[in-house]
């Protein structure tokens, strides 16, 4: 099968591998899309020391073994896949796993390939009213869902959300539906446009309103996001913190001690209550789909993904010819 | 009176000053002993552009106005002046207020001088059972008080504290009779003894068993002393950010993200129950204590608690001959 793998020489290349074998207890599943995240883009950067198939957004079929219960129906995967037998699996936080692999960034190949196995487990199947084209956002979506589970709700007041990139996009969007007031700062009026059918106020930062914050999202994936960020929160309010950045960024810790602030670290989420949102449309991802690859073509995709501005990328993975 | 004033030419110095006058609702307060903390020797090197009289550990009497119903009494004194009318004070923020002054440190004088002025509303009476010598510890108590205001009581497992300086001992003596139980991580033999009469496990880095802590409380004020905390952290655990440190702390962001960790600074606590501790001896702090200069000595005891392993230098303010 062709599959993008992320190699010893610290290159991504376009490469043959044998079809993987699920092992028992899992599945094999043929890749229909794959989305390029920030993540994938750090990992080209040496992210964590990773080798392997790349990719962990994926929307895809069951095709093996011929003998599981599940072939057939078109599933995404729970990209954390964990022992169930730590301290913290036991604890209820499998996505923290002490052995856990994570597809395509953490000892496991990933979604940029014809196919990838996953522990049946891992799967969640999707409703037939959700696209193939919205599924590849469930991974995503659930990150961003994961940003109403910290908040102290009800709010009393609107929460910032900084970036308007792919994450922000869901994060504004996803909490919006939530009944929160969002204000959504970005660089790029198109994307911000993205988010106002949603109910979203959106701002340049020269537009930005005086005043403090109780919650604020950083989802800009770069450093200044976080200066923003711990400037305009009020004192004893909640900075999360979505994304990571390249390098290590200068902390002011008088900025978080004297005003109290909580700086909360937040990865992955739910899938079941992403993709009931894309069931009922309550969000509607595809508007942010910048452009389609296909596969063979992975090496381009990649570097489109890293332009400034570009939204969601996809893969078609499905066999072409 | 005599003051140790840190001025515009970025030294401190011993000055002769007019005595304050209290303006309307304000009480004069004649110093009985202060005590020097960390911030004083951040001021020394700028912190936050202050100048004026340093100091905000203090114990004290009451000596004006001569209406006034506190004459004569043994005080402390909140250290954070507020306006009783913004947004944070009206949301029983008080200690975050906007327009905040803080005696010593931001915009108002402090305590290191014969006299000292504040508003009679931040006083607080001192119990006849609590010597001057442990009262003066109320700020730093306090201080630490706020730190099982954070905490989700009750615990299951231990709570590290990084640190067997001033703070890091009465957080950890503090948690350890909140029926908390405590590991203190230190460099100094003799400081963690301090600890043990508490019931507290101490550790030298060395010594350090493997596994990692739900509840990190960093109180080095080094920056070593957060890295170990966010390496030892568990996932979903939380740090307590007590210390500010001289310059930037290098975040890598993904040991906040991956691990979803929250990072909570603490700066001030409550000085009623700080009181009731000392008053009931459930502390004694005076083991802390290093050295007494008095306070024309000033310049010297800065300089002495400069050196490292030094732990509570007091001044005596009385005036002297």
């Amino acid at each position: 099968m062709l599959a993008l793998y992320y190699g010893a020489n610290q290159q991504a290349v376009l490469q043959e591998l044998p079809q993987p074998e699920p092992q028992p207890g899992e599945v094999l599943i043929r890749v229909t899309l794959a989305g390029i995240c920030g993540t994938d883009l750090q990992v080209l950067r040496g992210y964590h020391g990773f080798q392997g198939v790349m990719g962990h957004e994926f929307v895809g079929v069951v095709a093996g073994p011929q003998n599981s219960s599940r072939l057939g129906q078109r599933v995404v995967g729970e990209i954390n896949v964990s022992c169930g037998a730590c301290d913290l699996c036991r604890r209820s936080l499998p996505r923290h796993c002490r052995q856990r692999q994570v597809i395509g960034l953490k000892g496991r190949d990933g979604a940029f390939a014809h196919y990838l196995t996953l522990p049946a487990a891992n799967l969640v199947t999707v409703p037939a009213q959700v696209e193939d084209e919205a599924a590849v956002f469930t991974e995503p979506l659930a990150a961003a869902l994961a940003v109403p589970e910290i908040l102290p709700l009800p709010l009393k007041s609107p929460v910032l959300v900084v970036g308007d990139g792919r994450l922000g996009l869901l994060i504004a969007m996803s909490l919006a539906r939530s009944e929160v007031e969002v204000h959504l700062l970005g660089h790029h009026e198109a994307h911000l446009a993205l988010a106002h059918p949603y109910g979203v106020t959106t701002f340049l930062e020269k537009e930005m309103p005086a005043g403090d914050y109780e919650v604020i999202v950083e989802a800009s994936g770069a450093a200044p996001g976080l200066d923003l960020a711990l400037a305009r929160v009020r004192p004893r309010g909640l900075v999360v913190l979505k994304s990571t950045y390249t390098g290590r960024y200068p902390l002011d810790s008088a900025a978080v001690v004297v005003p109290e602030v909580r700086l909360v670290g937040s990865r992955c989420g739910p899938f079941g209550p992403a993709l009931r949102m894309l069931a009922r449309k309550w969000i509607d991802p595809r508007p942010l789909i910048d452009r389609r690859f296909p596969l063979s073509q992975g090496l381009a995709a990649l570097e489109w993904a890293q332009r400034p501005g570009v939204l969601k990328v996809l893969l078609d993975c499905r066999e072409e010819g």
